[in-house]
């Protein structure tokens, strides 16, 4: 698999083309699961394990310890640091927490490029902890982790070959068609152990490279692996590098335009896709609303350590840095003309 | 909901689409788990509790027992009867011995058009027993559910009216682009309860009627929804019918053609799009393996109670008469010409 080698992952890895990210987290869960013990499968869970991930991680972790049986009590949310990254040692202080405690970790769910601030977790600093202690490290890049087709951005997921498994959307970042979301796993094995199921109706070949069902949630799907492949074959590896580069380059001149500005007031931080921000003393949620309602610009807003602000997710290649700025003119022409209807934070 | 009126549910019923009928399965599993007891949600399973299918069910059923964490040791496969059905004087012994070792039994899944046999579980028959003793009854339409849009078919449903949930997928019989599943459930609330998440980045208007994500495994989906209701538009209940109904014309003519001669012999039923039948002693496996291998046909075998056979669905409301006399030809001619080369049973 090509991007097998683009990370780093040795021979026997293996993959597949999930209907997304909340799917692809969830068979992560199900396969580090499986591996605490194979028992799982037959008789569930008995054992008190715990999973863990950061509090400023995707909503469908919770989810899919509800989905899996795990339930939502035993996934610890450990606390970010001041860029949204998981801290490092809180993560660690929670694991011998647990161990003390009687619990078994055995699964932590790392982000590349977190939901609200595009925050990349330190996947070096991370790993030797879920080796000491024997916890699957699974790395949810379905926002940022296309960085890694790109050799001046993929230091953000530096480590990644020491991750059990990691997943990313082309759909996302790279523009390609709902859905197309990509996971790999270290060793092969493990997709098989949890995913691959006898039905002699439908296996009627033998030969397991053929029998992509054995390795997924699905039986009839899509063919979305097509959808990324002709993608690459067209415009190679080097021209999704441009299309990640693009987007950081936008996001740069977003994060000046609102640095150099006055009126602005800038909250998140460099080397992200979200640029999240405030306005003179305008509330976000209504400003939002508003620019929504009236048809003129389509953002959303979020939250982190209490903060509330705009937020500006550049993920959208074909745009120039033109079309950003017209955003902005368009966004303060707008508050202009309105200025008594919208709220004051 | 359109659908819903066609199956009797009441007010306050609710669906969705999922990705396909090993989601909607795995969907309708979850639902009533998380009824048996809404902490299991939180603290994952802790009790004794055993989930029923027919042993002839779609093999998703024990997959997804693995992935909610239920185990696969908690499904009971009840025997069928000789027609594929399940027997339901075993289900409900299985139930009362069950309930006389601890156990609480939850969700019974029953099938409306099995794999191999396209058998149709009487569904009237088992939903008192469901009924008292307070257990999910699930109706797994994946391949048969279809029936719903004939008027001279749905009677092999009868008795969905009484299901907790239903599921079929229009991709199948219908011939929708991949994939078009429809699930639906009685009381919408269940839906909720089991996939409900806040996710304040996400949900940035309260009207749930606009927020889909509410009820679903995914987050970002395609819209499959679309697919179904474009067709239904175009061509009406009425030309869904015909679509049911041509299908059935066609299997009802493949049935006759092999019981009415001395060189076929017939293993499947009346009321079932699947044709199950030998061919002269000609080993099954074998021959379809042969004519996989020239180019010539394409059908896959099966089995059921021991007997092997060649196993012919009849899925494609494209196909005439004289295509289906034109695949007996066909195989005829193949098996006349390589005699000497196909295995004998």
């Amino acid at each position: 698999k090509q991007v097998n080698n683009l990370i780093g992952y040795p021979e026997g890895c293996g993959g597949t083309f999930p209907t997304g990210g909340s799917m692809s987290n969830f068979m992560s869960l199900v396969m580090a699961r499986d591996k605490v013990n194979l028992a799982i499968k037959e008789q569930g869970i008995s054992q008190k394990i715990v999973a863990y991930t950061s509090e400023e991680a995707h909503y469908s972790i919770s989810k899919n310890a509800s989905f899996t049986g795990l339930g939502k009590a035993n996934v610890r949310k450990i606390k970010s640091d001041g860029y949204g990254k998981i801290n490092i040692s809180e993560f660690e202080k929670q694991v011998q927490l647990d161990l003390a405690n009687g619990f078994t970790p055995f699964y932590l769910n790392a982000t590349a490029g977190t939901t609200v601030m595009c925050a990349f977790d330190d996947v070096a600093g991370l790993a030797p902890i879920c080796s000491k202690y024997n916890i699957w490290l699974h790395l949810d890049g379905a926002f940022g982790g296309s960085v890694i087709f790109s050799d001046r951005y993929k230091y953000l997921v530096d480590g990644i070959n020491l991750t059990n498994s990691f997943c990313f959307n082309a759909h996302k970042t790279l523009g390609a068609p709902l859905s197309t979301s990509v996971l790999v796993v270290k060793d092969k094995h493990d997709l098989y152990n949890s995913f691959n199921n006898s039905a002699s109706y439908l296996y009627q070949t033998h030969d397991e490279d053929f029998n992509l069902g054995q390795t997924s949630f699905e039986c009839g799907r899509r063919n979305n692996a097509l959808k990324l492949w002709t993608m690459w074959k067209a415009i190679g590896t080097n021209g999704i590098a441009d299309i990640v580069e693009q987007e950081f380059k936008l996001a740069d001149a977003a994060r000046d335009y609102v640095k150099n500005n006055a009126d602005y007031t800038l909250y998140s931080f460099e080397e992200s896709l979200s640029i999240c921000f405030n306005y003179k003393d305008f509330d976000p949620e209504d400003l939002c609303t508003k620019l929504y309602e009236s048809n003129t610009l389509m953002v959303g807003f979020g939250h982190f350590k209490n903060k509330r602000f705009v937020r500006l997710v550049v993920v959208n290649c074909e745009n120039s840095l033109d079309d950003l700025m017209q955003f902005f003119t368009v966004l303060e022409e707008f508050t202009q003309q309105n200025k008594h209807l919208i709220k004051k934070i």
